[in-house]
């Protein structure tokens, strides 16, 4: 159970700002479905149309990466924050862009190395190489 | 500094089993280059042997996801482990393999979106929606 | 399911120890309902006698920061650290000292921003700029 | 070092959209210190612009929480996520908002006793009560 | 609900290079038990082979560390990571080999003062003492 | 460079209360001695002797678990939350009671392996076994 209301359709139909994300949501994803995280944002119309402004700014507009990267790359920071449902709805988004099972598969394979590696790291305190340093 | 000592080239040479580790990682990587994770990894040949030969079978052999997009996961899952030393080494690693500033950009914006989504989630506690579960 | 047995209100009654802290935190409360962290906790007198002393000089005792500030920090740590139980323990408790649906969207707000922040900080490794070394 | 060159202010008057920012940085902080955050950023403008654009609406417009609790909850979740940088600028920025000793004292108490609960927590699994599902 | 399929026994016995592991984990952990990770890992032969001779290599083999301590270190990180499958699955190990009431009592009092001690370090930003420093 | 100020001796003799926890850090642990840590938990006595308190009834009483498996499960703590300056106290106290070079090359065996499987877990969302289920 989450700790605010999620807003029905029928909820959403009564405030006109959460509408027009809603509506935007659906016409910018060509979906009919609406996940429980925007209904879970609708508490706050500020931070509903903040935060899908920014989502379409970075994950919808086309750039330098590809869709399926961007996922990837969501799906690898949610892990490591340990965020189940973000784990879900990325890894469910991920698929829906055309992930295979092979690039799935080499994708828990980087994310698993990336585990141990780090905490390999951190537990040695290794130094940064001067070699890294470029900025 | 580092809670183990980082071997150099001279210790390396006295240890039949850490040099072999070395002669590959410098022969895979046309470097000579040995930075400093393996230099403290070497105090055990053993965890040397098992994380190089993993390493190298998840990142360096092709695969179903280009060379530069295991970079990206790396950097990500690093980041959000706070792990300095690890953001560092595979941020020039991405950069080695080619990656612009724009993708470097998107990287970040993508990061950046996933570090704000994951903290609402987990703050409201938003349930899994039943669509996002296929396993 | 929790990794240890969760002591009931009767099997609280065997152990003077325990039945101490339950009369307290009762008492300091002034509610009868005691929580499933406490009942955990029972498992350990020592455990209990120690955590409960110290959430109780901690979380209720009068200082200088008000108790609602105090309940919002410690669910900008639980959210962070993942820790869902801690989430909706110490969000019902806020809610029970009076948190607004207002005050409550600007902490969602902020929580949102830090976990944005907090990620790009890391992935660009900023240092810290010598005006915030006051120590 | 950062992974990103920190624009100097002579850069940014090269870029006038990043010179538009930085200005109006000035103008809300009544301060011609803009920290390094900022100047790493300036390598993305639209990513400067849109998390700038966010943290004024979020920590700098008035709202339902004074300014110290926001960077409270601010150094709350940066010290969970173990972001140094963060640490030190919103602690700077709560001290420069008012932040006596005796309620850093206090928040640093609240920080250490979540972190101990949420990790006695989670290593002992504690279902949720009931009594604290209200979403 | 996983974001992969989790093998039956049936499904194991249709692939050779699955069913070998399968076999050996039976074999070394003298139970026909195994666990929803290896029926998860199953999805990838090569990921499988790899985890499972890491895991053996590391967990099993006679070495300088008695069994149970292992045990201990792995459920104090999944704890610190909020992994609770992995806090499940190494509990039940830890008691499998012999952790008594009083020894996991100690456990989770050294957990939740590490969880607390971290978090103040990283809020209070102490520097390492030299004399800390001998790599 | 902390938040707090790091008292020195001199100051430490200035505060009967401060002064009291450090003669008992001292004879304690039989050293002159005192890190960091305490020297800026003495900014606040009561915090001071509570954190000291509870060390030293968790840490340092004889108990179920030997002294160098509680060092031992406290860097692996410390190591998950990339708290750097307690990966190294801890370390260094590890090695204080006697850590060989195997026992630490095996704990860091077993940190990269949970690091790991952690990862591996959490990304592929692996429900718990029935099995592990005994609370």
């Amino acid at each position: 159970m989450s700790t605010v209301r999620l807003w029905t359709d029928a909820e959403v139909a009564g405030d006109a700002r959460v509408q027009a994300v809603f509506d935007d949501i659906r016409a910018t994803r060509r979906s009919d479905f609406v996940n429980n995280f925007w209904r879970a944002l609708a508490n706050d119309a500020a931070q509903l149309e903040r935060t899908w402004g920014a989502l379409k700014q970075v994950m919808v507009a086309p750039g330098a990466l590809d869709p399926l990267t961007k996922e990837l790359i969501y799906i690898a920071v949610s892990t490591a924050n340990g965020c189940s449902y973000c784990v879900h709805s990325h890894t469910a988004a991920a698929r829906a862009k055309g992930m295979t099972d092979a690039q799935y598969g080499e994708f828990l394979a980087v994310v698993g190395m990336a585990g141990q590696t780090n905490a390999l790291v951190t537990a040695m305190q290794v130094p940064v190489d001067p070699e890294f340093l470029v900025g």
